[in-house]
C-alpha cells in the first residue's frame, strides 16, 4: 500500500483529493481483469481529466513507480493486471462523447463504453462496428489499447479500422496527439499506439469513424453432428465468394455450456454449431447458399430468422459463451488464435483430437469467418497437476497455430497470458525493433511493465 | 558517378554483375519521380532477389552511402528522388505474385504491379481495391512505402487497410518479418513501416488480402454551373447516409484541362463536375438519391451510365487527369490535402477564392467522398517570380487545410515536397517521436535521408 506522504502529495495534484484510493477492499475488482492473475497495487487514481492523467504520470515518473492504465477490465490477457506496488490509473470516469453526424466521427474519452458509442451513433442512423463480446462493458480506451476486435470485424475490420486520431499523455508528462486523418504520412504512431496495451502512453482521447449502420438481413442457427461439417461449411462459404456480416462457430462442449446457461432450441446435443448472419443487400442469395451448404455438409438442425425477438434469442448463444464457460470450471484459460482461413478445418481437427486425449476439457469457439478460435482450457478441481497440464497443451496448440501460418492472438493481445510465447511468432529483429520502440517511448519501464515482451 | 572500384566491389556482391549501373544516360527516369525535383545519384542497382537487397544494404552500411529505394516513380511527393551520390536500388524486377484463393491473401514482390495483381485476382472473382490514378505503373512496394490511396478508398480503404505481412531488409542487414495476420498483438511495426517512405527499411515481399469483386451499379456524370453547387451535392450525398464506390470531383479548369486531352460530352464549359459510381446492391435508391441531389443543386447535365465502354470513357475523364494537367503547364506542383467531409465546401470555396485572386492558375480535383482534394499549382512560363508565389498559396492552403481540421497529404506522402510543413500538422512530441523511430531503425540515416522530416 502506498505510504500516506506519498497518498498526501499526490491527492495534492489531482482534480478531486478523493480520486485516489489507497484502500482495495472495496475495490477488489481493480486487482484483476476476466483472466485468473491478482495484482498487488499500492493506490488506485480515478482519472476525470487530462489533467488527472498527467499528475498521475508525472508523481510516477518522480518517485519511479509503474503505472497501470486501466478500463472496464474485461480483457483476456491480464493486460491490465497491476505490477507490484504500482499506481493503477482508471479512465473510465473519462467519459465524454460527441458526434459528428456529417463528417461520420466521433470524439470519446477513454472511458466511454462501447455500446454508449452504439447508442449514441445509432441516433443518427450510424454505427462504430468494432464490438467486443464484452461490449456493454468494455471502454474505448480498453478497445484501443487491446485493439479489439469482435463478431462484425469478418466484414468491417476490427478497432484499428477505425481509429483516425489519438490524445494522449507520454510517460514525459508531454501531451501527444496523432491528428485526425493523418493516417498517410510520416511515421504511423497512432497505428503503433493501437493495440500496444497501455505500455507507450496513456490515451486520453479518441477520435473514431464510423459508418451508415448496416442492414441486416437473416440470422441463420445451423447443428451439426460433426465438427469437421461445420468447418467444411465454413469453408464452402468462404469459396463462395460471398460475405456474411458475422459468421461464428462453436464445438458440440461450447455449445452444451452455453445451453446449460440458457436453452435454445436446437442447440442440445450438437457435435457443433454455425451462426451466421446474412447482410440485407444480398440477403435472399446468401442466405439460400448457406442453407444449401449446411444441407450438403448433414447439417442436423436449421433455423432461419429474422424477427427481432427471435434473433436476440440466437446472439446470446454465443454472447453468453464467455461467462457460461466460465461458470463452467474451477479455472478457466481462454486462447484465441486465428490462422488463415484455408488453414480453418486443420485447426478444428487439431483441437478436436487434443481434446480427445487431454485430461482436460477442452472446448472452442471464435469468428470462424476470419479464422479466429477461441480454445478454453478448463480445470474442474484447480490441482496443480491441471494447470501443468494446461501450460503443455497450450503450447502445443500455439505451435500448431504458427506452423499453420497463424497467430498466437486474434483480438485478445499478449498481457501477461502470451507474452512467454511471443518468440514463436515473431524473429528476434522484429521483437528487438519491438523492444527499442518501448525504450524510446517509455525509457524507465515505467507504463504497464511486465506486459507482452518475454523477460529480460 | 561511384569510382570503379567501388562499382567492382558492389558488383560482384549481386546476383549477376549487370545489375549495377553507373552511367545513367540511359537510365535518366531513375532520377526522379513524378514531381519536377531531380536527384544525382551515384549508382543504380536493379535487385532481382532478397540477396540483391541486401548486398545494396551492406555495401551502403560499409561505405557510409545513402541507399534510395524506388518502385516506378510514379509518386506525387519526391519521396524516391535520389539523394545526392546515392545508391538507388530500384526492386521494380522482384515480381513473384502468388494468390491462395481459399484464404483471399496475395504474396507479391514489391515490384508486382498494381494491375498485374488486379488482373491476378481478378481471374479468382477478386480484387485489391487500393487503385492509385498510376495503377497501371505503380508497383505494390512503391504503393506501401508511401500507403497509397485511390479512387476506390471511399469505400474500402487505403493500402494500410490491406496489407496483412512485410518482409524487409533493415540497415544492419537482417531479415525481419511482420508475421501475416499479426495485426493484434505486440506493437505493430508493419502499420509504422507501411507509409515509411523508404525510410526505415527495404521491403521485400508483401502479404496483403483481396475481397470478392464488388459489383457495379451506376456511374454517374454530373456538371455544375458552381462549384459550390457540385459541394453542396457531395454534402447531401454523405448526409443521406449511403456510401458510393467512387465520389470524385473536379472544378472547371481541371475539367477542361481533361476535356482538351480527350473530348467527352457534358464536361465543356462545366464549372464543376462530379463522378459517382453507384456500387449493384444498392444501385436503384443510390442513383435516384444522387439524380435528386444534383437536380436540387441545378445541375447543368446529368448522364447514367452502364455500359462497359461509355463508363470506361467517364472514368478517362478523371483518369486522365495528372498527365492532363502536368501537359497544360510548365511546371506543376501538385497538393493533395484533405479535411473532414463536413469542411469541404469550404476548402472548395478556399480554392476558388484563391484562384480568383492569384496570378497563377490553380485547379483542384479529387476524392471528393474522402474530403480529399488535390489542389494544382501551375505556371505557364516557369519564372522565378512564379515559384515564389507558388510558395506563398501552397503554405496558406495547408496552413488553412491544418485549420480545418485536416490533413497536408490525404495520400501522396510527405517526401521532399511536404517535409518543410509537417510541424503545421504535428506537435513537437508527435515529431519527436518519429524521429526516434527514424533513429532506432537507421542510426546513421543511410535509407533515403531527407525526405519527410524537415531539416534538424
Amino acid at each position: 500500500m502506498m505510504n500516506s506522504r506519498a497518498a498526501e502529495e499526490l491527492s495534492a495534484r489531482l482534480s478531486r483529493p478523493e480520486l485516489l484510493v489507497t484502500d482495495f477492499s472495496d475495490y477488489e475488482a481493480y486487482l484483476h481483469d476476466a483472466t485468473n492473475d491478482r495484482g498487488k497495487p499500492g493506490a488506485l487514481v480515478f482519472a476525470e481529466t487530462e489533467g488527472d492523467v498527467a499528475a498521475a504520470v508525472d508523481f510516477c515518473r518522480a518517485h519511479s513507480l509503474a503505472l497501470v492504465p486501466r478500463g472496464a477490465g474485461t480483457g483476456l490477457s491480464g493486460g491490465c493486471v497491476p505490477a507490484e506496488g504500482s499506481l493503477v490509473l482508471s479512465t473510465e470516469r473519462m467519459r465524454r462523447l460527441t458526434i459528428d453526424r456529417e463528417s461520420r466521427t466521433a470524439l470519446c474519452g477513454p472511458g466511454v463504453i462501447t455500446k454508449e458509442l452504439l447508442d449514441k451513433a445509432a441516433e443518427f442512423g450510424l454505427t462504430y462496428p468494432p464490438d467486443p463480446a464484452s461490449y456493454d462493458e468494455s471502454t474505448l480506451g480498453g478497445n484501443v489499447a487491446e485493439n479489439a476486435g469482435g463478431l462484425r470485424c469478418l466484414r468491417f475490420g476490427v478497432t484499428r479500422d477505425y481509429v483516425i486520431g489519438l490524445r494522449g499523455v507520454t510517460v514525459s508528462g508531454e501531451r501527444m496527439a496523432t491528428g485526425v486523418l493523418s493516417k498517410s504520412k510520416g511515421f504511423n504512431l497512432g497505428d503503433v499506439l493501437i493495440g500496444s496495451e497501455g505500455t507507450l502512453l496513456i490515451i486520453t482521447e479518441i477520435a473514431v469513424r464510423l459508418i451508415p449502420t448496416p442492414r441486416v438481413g437473416d440470422t441463420i442457427l445451423a447443428a451439426f453432428g460433426d465438427p469437421v461439417d461445420a468447418a467444411r461449411t465454413v469453408r464452402d462459404i468462404t469459396r463462395s465468394g460471398m460475405v456474411p456480416t458475422v459468421l461464428e462457430y462453436l464445438d458440440g462442449d461450447a455449445a452444451e455450456c452455453s445451453n446449460k446457461y440458457e436453452k435454445t432450441e436446437g442447440v442440445e446435443r450438437a457435435a457443433a454449431i454455425l451462426l451466421v448472419e446474412t447482410p440485407a443487400e444480398n440477403r435472399q442469395a446468401l442466405t439460400a447458399a448457406v442453407r444449401s451448404f449446411c444441407r450438403k455438409n448433414s447439417c442436423s438442425h436449421l433455423r432461419v430468422e429474422s424477427d427481432e425477438n427471435r434473433v436476440e434469442q440466437l446472439w446470446r448463444i454465443r454472447r453468453n459463451l464467455s461467462n457460461a464457460v466460465k461458470e463452467m470450471a474451477t479455472v478457466r484459460v481462454s486462447e484465441d488464435v486465428a490462422v488463415p482461413i484455408s488453414k480453418f478445418p486443420v485447426l478444428i481437427d487439431f483441437v478436436a483430437e487434443m481434446n480427445r486425449t487431454s485430461p482436460l476439457r477442452i472446448n472452442a469457439f471464435g469468428h470462424a469467418g476470419d479464422g479466429n478460435l477461441h480454445v478454453n482450457f478448463l480445470s474442474m478441481t484447480g490441482e496443480d497437476k491441471d494447470y501443468q497440464i494446461m501450460e503443455q497443451d497450450i503450447a502445443r496448440l500455439l505451435k500448431r497455430t504458427v506452423e499453420l501460418g497463424g497467430t498466437l492472438s486474434g483480438e485478445h493481445g499478449v498481457g501477461l497470458a502470451k507474452r512467454r510465447y511471443l518468440p514463436l511468432e515473431f524473429d528476434g529483429p522484429t521483437l528487438d525493433g519491438m523492444k527499442r520502440i518501448k525504450f524510446i517511448f517509455d525509457p524507465q519501464n515505467l507504463l504497464n511493465p511486465g506486459k507482452i515482451f518475454p523477460g529480460p
